[in-house]
């Protein structure tokens, strides 16, 4: 008989900690409605500002909303996340600045960008440019507490999940899980509305969330990293077709700076978006993808840019 | 008044030379059917022996059929490929030896397979095991002289391509590279009916070509690198969803070799099979994308296996 809870953003934590106590405690089985504060903690405003009223709790990490402690669950075991549905708050947003993220050296101020969430399937980038982005909302934070004991920061992802940031957990996916402690202790958080492969510029379609995910446990089936299964629906950016920059390093992460650079190039010149315009439309709609990793000693790395964005 | 052209593969070349004479002059709007040998030069048998009859003509590199000479065409300029239909041979192969590919140090002893390629749309990789690879062929080299004289290897793919092993490059895409030197001076070969996104073993399903390219001339216009426009045709394997194993580590290589590791765990398990035959399916069927490249210090690398394999 299995339940569906709801669990509100209320009490926060901002770091992996296996004796943060369990906010819920459910059934394998069961479903879990939780509402999540964006990666600032909801201090972000509209116009790019930040409340800053919790400004040393921000620092430690992303806001989660959690523990939920899966009865029976126990190191050595599956945790299987299936995703329902992900809601999103009205207006997201985007930003970088210098030091962080892919390009870290490229630019040399701060940048912001607020996304109107408020359509439904697809935001306009620039008011009249006819960019729109698909929203395929998904949680960038999905994971389970450490077996270590004591804080960790919530912005690597780890062998237990935490900070994954893959884009295909939408709706229809099922996210699999090593459990490491007793009760699993899954949290979420950092709630993306719309993100490119890569996630480049070092923020998603930033946003509140509302997931309704299904916890189900595999006993005594151990997993070394995360899997997940995507849902069968192929995502609406990729029907149209994609332009597609191309970069050759030995280093990987190089090759995709120099992707980028050149998508930035063109985002430029064909559709006269400025530089930090065109680095937020990478972040949140461009995919890398390892094209070759065996013709030495040039790995290829490829960035698409969906022709979906630009239908009319 | 465009041509189409005839270019059989009687004469190969086997590096970059822009020394290399001409074996057909086209101009600017013309197409060309192109003859190519496999990456062997076409000494590799059915059974997976070696002709060996030009084995020191083997060691420089792959078996190229040009090269084309575009009239007009200049330093500085742009040369577009489109893709118009690539014709494959009714068998190909897949191979890997210790020492090479990305997981270099995982196996101890070559390993070769071969693929029926004779029945059109997809190739059934074992006898009576329903997992069926869509043949979705494009040439893995297609590049221009480089202006730099003397001979330089086929193996690394360059600023003015070669073997770029892109797999989107099938049919329906343009393919956009810098122009080094006069006349542009194109080749292609290594025909893989079917790849991953990075080709991990070091080897897709290679098979002799029979490309068919027009070729158009942006005069003035220069890359830093070549660019493609992929076809508007979402490709079959995208329509099922996806299987997904994932890695991280600060280091994108290592990322990528774990979640390929990962995926030979799985399709062991799950499908039976040996881990050489894993690593092969994943050389021609499974993509490698870059998750996310900003949440220090580890980088997520994942492995997409498409269910579309295993539809009966």
């Amino acid at each position: 008989m299995s339940r569906t809870h709801e669990l509100s953003a209320a009490v926060r934590h901002y770091s992996w900690d296996n004796s943060q106590p369990p906010t819920l405690e459910i059934e394998p089985g069961d479903s879990v409605i939780f509402e999540t504060y964006d990666c600032s903690d909801n201090e972000r405003q509209r116009d790019g500002s930040m409340v800053q009223r919790q400004i040393e709790r921000l620092r430690p990490g992303h806001a989660l909303t959690g523990p939920v402690f899966v009865k029976g669950a126990e190191p050595g075991d599956t945790l299987v996340i299936e995703v329902l549905r992900v809601g999103t708050g009205d207006w997201g947003w985007t930003a970088f600045r210098p030091g962080g993220g892919l390009l870290k050296d490229d630019f040399e101020a701060p940048f912001f960008h607020a996304w109107d969430l408020s359509g439904g399937a697809t935001t306009e980038f620039l008011p009249g440019s006819g960019i729109r982005v698909p929203l395929e909302p998904f949680c960038g934070i999905m994971g389970l507490a450490l077996p270590e004991p004591g804080q960790h920061s919530t912005i690597p992802p780890r062998r237990f999940g935490g900070n994954l940031d893959i884009k295909q957990i939408t709706a229809g996916a099922r996210l699999y899980l090593p459990v490491g402690v007793t009760g699993a202790l899954f949290s979420t958080g950092d709630c993306h509305a719309a993100q490119g492969d890569g996630e480049v510029c070092v923020t998603a379609i930033e946003t509140m969330g509302q997931p309704h995910f299904k916890f189900d446990l595999i006993k005594g089936k151990t997993i070394k990293a995360p899997r997940l299964a995507t849902g069968r629906q192929a995502s609406p950016l990729g029907q149209q077709g994609y332009f597609v920059t191309t970069a050759q390093n030995n280093d990987l992460l190089e090759a995709s700076r120099d992707a980028i650079r050149f998508m930035l190039d063109y985002l430029e010149e064909e559709y006269r978006l400025t530089r930090e315009q065109a680095y937020i439309l990478c972040s949140v709609s461009v995919d890398l993808k390892i094209s070759e990793v065996v013709n030495a000693p040039n790995w290829v790395v490829s960035a698409f840019l969906p022709n979906a964005l630009f239908q009319k």
